[in-house]
């Protein structure tokens, strides 16, 4: 089985064109691939598949088999494959995700992609989607206890449910402490994403997330949106921001009726898999 | 660049023809192919090279771009790689390391690598060289003190330096206590590995290894063996012991005057590499 390995920000995919299968269960082959040691080695697996209603529709795996609905940095690295293999061969188009539709801008310089930009639709500020357990209609600048102390937190839903703490220095020994009390806090029935944002100026933070269910990661698409919406509601920011994360910078940029995230997708290598 | 990846009994690498580069330094190769997210991602790197001495040269490279003088696992998928690649086109071939030259047997079945064996050359019981911090003549059936506990250790140097623990049952969370306690003991100048082994029968042992400067790993070659030698030395095992570890079974065989290590090498992908 032929294969691309790929980055977004450090997030790593193996990426393959499962158009001709005849199956829509990837979850073994998921498994197998992003083994770090028996596999090629990735965070997730990207299948292209034929649309109805988008110019191409992804199916998003992670590394130990389940499927997610939609992946941040995981589509900038679909958008790159797509459009190198020509599966797609246009520079402003659109993928079907478990999700919703999702509308790709390539940005190209001397005929090659320069950045990816991804519609990320318009975050959930309801509680009953998010959902947290509370009966105030948002959940924002909200204080929570965490072994006696006070925290506080603001949540809403941008693809998966996201909690913001603002800290004064970005501290892994914090996150990884902190991190997985806040995503296991009774207030969250389905667990959180927590990420951890400093505000450097208005138009610059930077954000290490805790992801529900994978811990300490290198960067994180939707929670790096969540985070410069979350500012930007809390006027800490502008509406165009730089996000610094330990794999890399993304921009957003928040307009009236949707949010767009813009960063690199980097090819690694491609290949063939023995065996699959 | 094109690349392989392959396994050995879980331990990972990626594996490159070097006999046309001018360079002998891979270092920086090694990092960034290594690196498990903006890489392919592996355990290190083996590169082949010319031999004056040896059918071929075996340059191996941890993931942080530090040299090593052999590894176990390494030399069988670099057995399979140079076999498979036709740059040796024999079973029985030698291979220069900087440790020594090893001399490699393909077990063939229906004309494809089955399995293969390394002669492992002799282990030094000497404590001036594995090196330990003694005046007694062999460092075996020993007590150190970890924590003010009381603890039997056996060491020898088979390629770095090895001490073996014997345990009633392999748990993850006494290695992860117990391997860096003893890995740093001070009685090790150059710290240890540290081998932690439960004897089935004469014929059978389970084998965890704690690694210096690695930690915890899903199987180590040189570990396996060091583990069979003190084993067999203390009259606990046989001369023909299977060894099981978390990352797959091995067969080591003592003989008058060397020990061989037997096991599976398994090709995982093969591909071009990006911008290298």
């Amino acid at each position: 089985m032929k294969f691309w390995k790929l980055h977004g920000a450090g997030n790593d995919f193996i990426a393959i064109d499962g158009r001709k299968d005849l199956t829509d269960d990837y979850s073994d082959v998921a498994k197998k691939v992003c083994h770090r040691h028996f596999g090629v080695g990735a965070d997730g697996l990207l299948v292209v598949k034929e649309s109805n209603n988008s110019d191409c529709k992804m199916l998003y795996y992670n590394s130990d088999g389940s499927k997610a609905k939609m992946c941040g940095n995981g589509i900038r690295c679909f958008a790159k494959f797509v459009y190198e293999n020509n599966i797609v061969k246009k520079s402003n188009f659109t993928v079907e995700t478990l999700a919703s539709i999702q509308e790709i801008t390539l940005n190209m310089l001397n005929e090659k992609i320069d950045s990816i930009k991804v519609n990320m639709g318009l975050p959930n500020f309801d509680p009953k989607y998010i959902p947290v357990d509370t009966t105030k209609d948002k959940f924002i600048n909200e204080t929570i206890i965490i072994n006696k102390e006070k925290l506080n937190v603001s949540s809403i839903l941008l693809g998966v449910p996201h909690t913001v703490v603002f800290v004064e220095e970005i501290d892994k020994n914090y996150i990884l402490k902190y991190g997985p009390l806040i995503e296991n806090h009774k207030i969250f029935p389905e667990k959180t994403n927590v990420n951890f944002v400093k505000v450097i100026d208005k138009e610059n933070i930077q954000v290490s997330t805790w992801e529900r269910g994978c811990g300490y990661t290198l960067a994180c698409g939707t929670g790096i949106t969540a985070s410069v919406v979350i500012s930007n509601y809390l006027n800490k920011v502008d509406k165009k921001v730089n996000v610094i994360s330990e794999g890399g910078k993304l921009l957003i940029e928040i307009s009236e009726d949707r949010v767009y995230m813009q960063g690199p997708a980097v090819k690694i290598c491609e290949g063939i898999l023995e065996g699959i």
